[in-house]
């Protein structure tokens, strides 16, 4: 089973968002054995939507569009399909009834834009959108099908789930998708590939490897397409175990989870808690565990000491190894790991302290040097990483460091 | 001039990255007047690389391709253009002994995967990279241009930055593109688009407008393709200025800023300090500040207070209120927006506290509830939002409310 997800919207066109739609429907398609073979953007344009529907009926059995629904003139989807589909235009009673009640909660008047998203083409199933006011539409041409959603994340993750992944479900016999990762660290990605030659080459046809660099680690993806699940996750751990025999001090995890979900996982199944003291990170590394459910089990608290300030007054560091090596130094590193520690009562601390940009490099210090220690209940470890020259760069390669690093002190290494 | 973007890689098609690359293309593109048409993504498949070249190739004067330049067998773009162009391989001496230091440097050896990437189809130009191992390639054909970068972020920005837009900029006769948009709040969609309406109607044909709902914002985009630049900049000034008398107390800002970016703009502007005090947004509101260059200008710390004692030992909120209101009340929310302000001496402090979920909601508090709260050098503003049900929305979607509430406080709204 093909399937191709389009999304509708100038604002992809001209970078003005990032589209994680498409992100999150692959997964759902994914997880259903439904194999997406791609993905499209196109502006809110007539002929560019006919055209890219009519392909996608083509050659693909299911298509998946988002975007363009909205009451405002700009949004064309709804019309331009009804044209495609040569069908006309109906009010749907339900959804109107619905959105009037969701609007007079919000104390919004329900105006004729407003009564225009209860116009649906006749041609169309009317997926009912709980938390929105455009309605999905669920289309079908010769077995094959157009399902249209709301551009708005929520809602569209909501129809996907709810409506949209049932109706493929019982539409269509699928076949299953397998994907396992595995993540190794310690040997960069030609290394890596040297080494691993062997096993590579006498992998089964079916199975198709994929290598993932990251910072710091290299992933390497299995996967089959449209296959018995069972029976290939069998071969799939088959082939991952003969692999660990080959590299076995460079596995340090399986799946798709990142650095955090890994190390999250480590703490909350030794009840370990967690505290982070970030400079240049500014808050991300918190971020990126207090982001996973299950955060509050082993986070206790987040210092962001953007300020020197901070970093004595909250953290306890000597204002003289300030002065002396500079906020960016080892020793501030390791006062602020062991201040969070200590502050927050936690078991772990992490703290970075670097020189995200653009301004405030020197020579002996550049942008991009990035000081990372992990305070532990027996030791503190501190190292030194250059995280690139481009602000966001330095942000998240620091943040994956010191992660990777916390791991490794969790690990005992 | 027409250009379409083209991503290669599985990993895109099975949702386990976020394709930002496409983001970035688009952005340097439209910033040159080319007018991003189309974007793909498809997989490392030959007969897909080459199927969605040729049609670009038909259809857009300018083709960027990203991705599947790695070593490994997986990435199969280089060999599929060479085919596609007809033409042989060729080793690059430059390349080779490039690659060959980088990886010296970095202590790793230099062996023939490395090697094969200084082989280089012989019909393209290459695009030296500094930053990286993969080169990237310029081919030409009827005076359509194809470039292949490769799929690492930064490694591909240089690439856009440093070669291909001065080479697209000397090779086409560039016209302009003129975005802007204008930041409402106050009015749903809906009710905006009728009580503009009449302006609305009223644009010049070559004004396209684009409505942008976000949560506590409308943007408004006008664009315009191709056009002589600053004639038109200067008409879309003028209707946006009638437009403000139309809505005079819903404008809130221009361009494409975020809310953060307004607030940023302020506090530098007024030499004023920020802090925060996050627990449900678990460190968002603090990296969003800091991953804007000068953030360090104004601010002074952030406090991820996640567990009871961090509210109560850090920020100075009373155990008693916790116990008597719980964590996620208007009262502890005061207290940690007072607690940030005076810990930091920051002139003003945010603060949130919520229900992110998935568990940990009641009936009286569901998740998504957020109290979030505003200190200022004269009061304390403390407001409730209802922010969804999924934990990354919820997270999201309080983060902007309370940077939006700091907004108003700074307008003395």
């Amino acid at each position: 089973m093909k399937a191709s997800i389009i999304t509708i919207g100038d604002e992809i066109l001209i970078g003005q968002i990032v589209d994680t739609n498409s992100v999150s429907i692959a997964r759902h398609l994914n997880s259903a054995g439904i194999v997406v073979r791609e993905r499209l953007s196109i502006g809110d344009d007539r002929r560019q939507i006919i055209q890219a529907v009519e392909w996608a009926l083509k050659n693909y059995e299911v298509t998946i569009l988002t975007g363009g629904l909205g009451p405002t003139k700009d949004d064309i989807t709804k019309k331009t399909l009804a044209e495609l589909f040569q069908c006309d235009m109906r009010y749907d009673q339900q959804v109107a009834e619905h959105v009037e009640k969701m609007l007079t909660a919000r104390g919004i008047e329900f105006n004729d834009l407003n009564r225009s998203q209860a116009m649906v083409p006749t041609a169309c199933t009317v997926l009912f959108n709980a938390h929105g006011t455009a309605p999905g539409m669920w289309f079908e041409r010769n077995g094959h099908v157009v399902v249209s959603l709301p551009g708005v994340p929520y809602e569209m993750e909501h129809l996907m789930q709810d409506k949209v992944m049932p109706m493929l479900k019982s539409h269509f016999s699928l076949r299953q998708i397998v994907h396992r990762t595995m993540i190794t660290a310690g040997l960069p990605e030609s290394m890596l590939a040297k080494r691993i030659e062997k096993w590579e080459n006498a992998l089964p046809p079916y199975l198709k490897l994929a290598y993932l660099p990251n910072p710091g680690a290299v992933r390497l993806r299995l996967s089959a397409y449209e296959v018995e699940g069972e029976s290939v996750a069998r071969e799939i751990d088959r082939q991952f175990e003969a692999l660990r025999k080959i590299i076995p001090h460079n596995v340090i995890g399986f799946e798709t989870a990142s650095m955090q979900e890994l190390v999250h996982g480590l703490l909350t199944k030794r009840h370990l808690t967690l505290a982070t003291a970030e400079s240049c990170t500014g808050g991300s590394i918190a971020a990126r565990f207090t982001a996973l459910p299950g955060a509050s089990a082993y986070f206790r608290c987040g210092v962001v000491a953007y300020s020197n300030d901070a970093k004595v007054d909250i953290l306890g560091v000597h204002a003289d190894d300030i002065a002396q090596y500079g906020a960016v130094s080892e020793q501030v590193a390791r006062q602020m790991a062991e201040g969070a520690r200590r502050v927050a009562g936690a078991d772990y601390a992490i703290a970075t302290t670097g020189i995200a940009g653009p301004t405030g490099g020197t020579a002996e210090k550049p942008v991009g040097t990035v000081w990372i220690a992990v305070a532990t209940p027996e030791r503190t470890v501190a190292q030194v990483r250059q995280c690139g020259t481009d602000r966001g760069q330095v942000i998240d390669r620091a943040s994956a460091f010191a992660i990777s690093l916390l791991r490794d002190c969790l690990n005992g290494e």
